[in-house]
């Protein structure tokens, strides 16, 4: 068995008590520390889980040498400074979603843990969910053929942020599944977004992303902070078959679907009105997988300790978490051109890139 | 009680017999003739109702001067040459949608009704169910406050069409309803139309249309013919309370929450910032108005009657087609330049003339 | 080809339209008349599908020996003279569901079919629809393992009837498609009937029916004309899998599960303390069976026709009939004392019996 | 504001930490100590609220004169010694359900409270959830009118417990609701049990009761631990309205329907036959009161505080929970005489008690 890791979390508010809890739950770390400048609320927390140690202060926390790694809950502004106060001071960090306030931002973040030769993970929680972990088995096992699709529903009755749109703060959680689910990443060509601001916010509160892939899939994304239903939804489409996830049905979150439209023998040479007259229905079964009921944020601070000891990117690495701030950048563009399609910005170069 | 109307229907493959049915089912109709190029065709549409005339002879059919008007369910293509004819002929026409195959022929179809002062009615079926009258009655009462956004969503494992799209196939039925539900008609600014065709059909099987709103609104239509499973659900969000219509639920097909965002008492003139700290949140009662069981097309074929006999446009009039077909035209538009948006051309023109 | 068989459809009411439908269009019958001493019923019933000859005279229907068969969608009190009518006049029938208004007289029914050598099928509507067949085909080859309950809902807002209360009206579709479903047929070895009529309209409105199997299996059903939503939704639950029929929910009518609860590898004859000490949970996955859309009835007028060719009794014979009779006739007279459990009289006799 | 009542916490297994952490969350309650012959466990408990008193010394517990009340939550076979204990030593006691074990176990002790001037009250948690809470001010308010029958559904693959069946783990949970939200309490006439153990675990793990009410309506429980699907469904149908109660639809819990049958203005006196042509159908809007999303145990201990304050019986007081074990008491009886109906023993006796 190996020795705990010693971990601080930055941040009492409203993740960071997750987050407390679930590393002083596991055998791999020992919560040493949980920071906040108010540190009634680091106590309070403190207490909600059986007892830590409380700090205030971020530097002496960067300066303990006995702390392994840091796992940061603090708003999207402040991780930049302090993920890069922590990898200056060699600690493996763990951040929140979205990794940063802009992809520059990002950027610098992933290639300083490259430099210093430290981990540095995306706190994506969704990846880690038995029912995402089991879209990637599938996906990878080309159980559903050649993806032709994504469509992605997280609407709901939210809560307005005072400091970010809809985009940046319920997208995300599509992007980095999206990201985590599909061979190769999210590989968007480009994003159209359309927001809307009807209630006069100052700030998107619906929206819409469309991101054609490359291959010639499509993705879509459809966030809402004004909905009075709430609907988590992903659908993804292949040649051979579909899968919906419907992550508020806890009787069956995950049905794959045997049905579709083939195309039938002709090649791709062929001309489209030759395919189309070669078209048939497949109406197959469909099938359930069963899925535990556990929570994902424990698989998250596993995998956070097995990058550090097995010295490799974590699952959901900073590139990961970059590539889900490229296509928001994207998206912020194209939103400044009513919607037109933007490139994303140094996708290529994320790639190259390793955390 | 008035005389019965003489109605002759022009198509008797897919659509036509439902109108047939429907025609001769009422008091306000006496189906004078089924005209289909396909004679036999035409006959098993008759014997199927209980027997009506059949002709193959379209020009005799306009030619009767006992028939008063037409209701034409062929092909989408050939509705221009068929609606001009009948119009010159002085019959009163209705045509299944969508109008016509592109917005400059719909417009000569609805000058041209204009000019012989005959009705022109776009046979927007769903526009007469219990469910989207009810809409339309909610809406313009002020149930819902001012509308802030509508969200269609019409996806389903659909019979891929050899000569049109997944738009042209299904997004009318959105549009359609979209213009007969919001007060003042669906005024859109602009179109940003994103599709898909990962089959290589040669055609968008999937599509999403964005459309800002004048007053600042967002509409969004999605369809799709590869989804395994079906959705027919529209949402209309406003002010003060939100509408959501889920066709595939007979058992509550319309449901009213009033639930939502309050912005406080602020002036539309105060700055963002002031107006995102007064937001506050509501959630009030679901309310499920009873609906009755009752084929659309019934109504469908009451209104046109009725339009003909007070001499108006009807509920669904020609111009009504027109503006979804100059949404249509720039989906179109905007899909040739990859999704940017488009201008609504002729929708102005459109609504200056009376049909 | 087979040469078609001469059918009357006896009774133009509620369910005579859809008999002679559905044997007028399939290739196994001749529909030679619909007989209903309402001669405009029948008329209008012949006119409706393309149609047929009509006449109000049983007699005479039952005297022309061209007429190989009847089908009889009559009052159930009417059943049994007409019936044995039809089978002394060597006609062969089909009866809609209840066979008969009591045990004893759908006894005499069977007895006389046999007599006579003719079939006497019972028109047991849902036993041929996609989801039951596949239940029956599930429950033979051992899917579900041993049966261990069966519990069936039937509620809905539902006409109260003149005549019959919510057991005779509702339950024989329940019970006779357990009957279809379980091997051996519903074994009942007694009759717990409860039963309310809260409005005071002189007969239950509401009922239950416990039924132990033999086997140590237990059956319930739920009926009930007073609920505002209604469900109709059947579970088999057997030792290796459970099975869920949702016939309101077209996009997943049927789903197997393949969870339960499993007793170790003890023996039955191990003490019951031992045995509970050995339990384990399965959580597997769900599966559910593509189904066609399809017409019930057209399968009902097929098995008719075949079971007349091939001389043997049909799927659903005048057997099964029976034995839903005498579930029925036993809880009527568990209804007389309270709900105490009665026998199910004559259930062997009706065995020993052929139709 | 009170001074905090000192309260003591006895058994620290399943539900225990549940009564701690909420007596320790609100202003009613000192939590003066954990109590569990398991000393470990009873700490765990403390730790994981921020820290207690604990101790394996019950007689201690109730020697302690600071000690106002008692919270029970050990096995149910322990309850009448424990509570017996508690109240001779002056203590008020809450007790998890069920009450005892035997309705004569449970009748004692709820006279002892009588006789002390003591608070004796049952956890029935369920009646403090905000669904429940607001059913019963529904009922008492005529939004049903009079009740026409009540229907439960309580199944799930649940755990085989070693000590009870089904009707004693689950069917109290129904019980309590309905006693609570019934005007007049649950006035069972008479019980119908009937059970199954197709597994062979020496108890029922599928179960049904049949329950006439006083007045003529019904009351329906059906219990099973071998269902693969989850339901929690209660409906309660009136002469003006029906109730559904959903419990596992977190967006609509509780729908009202103003749809039902209505019986003409004819005299109660009339007869059946007349009643019954006199029928007619309401088909109205359903209603979804909005209910908070609030944790019912929360609202037990504040009830228990108060009913101490006011020196009143608590709303689920000793005598609601005899209610209920005099129902699971004939059930038993029933059982053993396969399911013939048996008196609710004791029911006007413990109404003549008051806790």
């Amino acid at each position: 068995m190996n020795e705990r890791l010693n971990v601080a979390v930055i941040g009492a508010g409203y993740w960071g008590p997750n987050l407390a809890r679930n590393l002083r739950a596991g055998s791999d770390w020992n919560l040493a520390a949980i920071c906040d400048l108010d540190i009634d609320r680091a106590r309070r927390v403190a207490d909600g889980i059986g007892g830590a140690p409380v700090t205030a202060d971020l530097a002496a926390v960067l300066a303990d040498p006995l702390i392994d790694a840091v796992a940061i809950a603090t708003p999207a502004r402040t991780h930049h400074p302090i993920v890069m106060a922590a990898l200056d001071a060699g600690k493996h960090v763990m951040v929140e979603k979205p990794l940063a306030d802009t992809h520059e931002r990002g950027g610098e973040m992933v290639r300083r843990a490259t430099e210093n030769g430290l981990v540095l993970m995306a706190d994506h929680t969704y990846c880690y969910t038995p029912a995402v972990l089991k879209m990637r088995e599938l996906v990878a096992e080309g159980a559903l053929g050649d993806v032709l699709f994504v469509d992605s529903v997280r609407i709901n009755l939210g809560l307005i942020q005072p400091d970010v749109d809809v985009f940046w703060d319920l997208a995300p959680h599509d992007l980095s599944i999206m990201d985590f689910v599909l061979p190769g990443g999210l590989a968007a060509t480009s994003v159209s977004a359309h927001g809307s601001d009807p209630l006069g916010t100052g700030k998107s509160c619906i929206g819409y992303l469309a991101m054609p892939l490359e291959g010639g899939a499509m993705a879509h994304v459809h966030v809402n902070w004004l909905s009075p239903t709430k609907i988590r939804r992903m659908v993804i489409g292949g040649t051979r078959r579909t899968l919906v996830w419907d992550d508020l049905n806890p009787q069956q979150r995950l049905s794959v679907y045997d049905r579709g439209v083939d195309i039938g023998t002709v090649s791709k040479a062929t001309s489209p009105d030759t395919r189309a007259a070669n078209v048939s229905y497949r109406l197959g079964d469909t099938w359930a997988p069963a899925l535990e009921e556990r929570e994902a944020l424990g698989g998250v601070v596993s995998e956070f300790a097995a990058s550090i000891r097995e010295q490799r990117a974590s699952r959901t690495s900073g590139a990961a978490g970059l590539r889900v701030l490229s296509v928001l950048d994207a998206a912020a563009a194209s939103l400044g051109v009513y919607g037109a399609p933007q490139p994303v910005a140094g996708r290529r170069a994320a790639e190259e890139v390793a955390a």
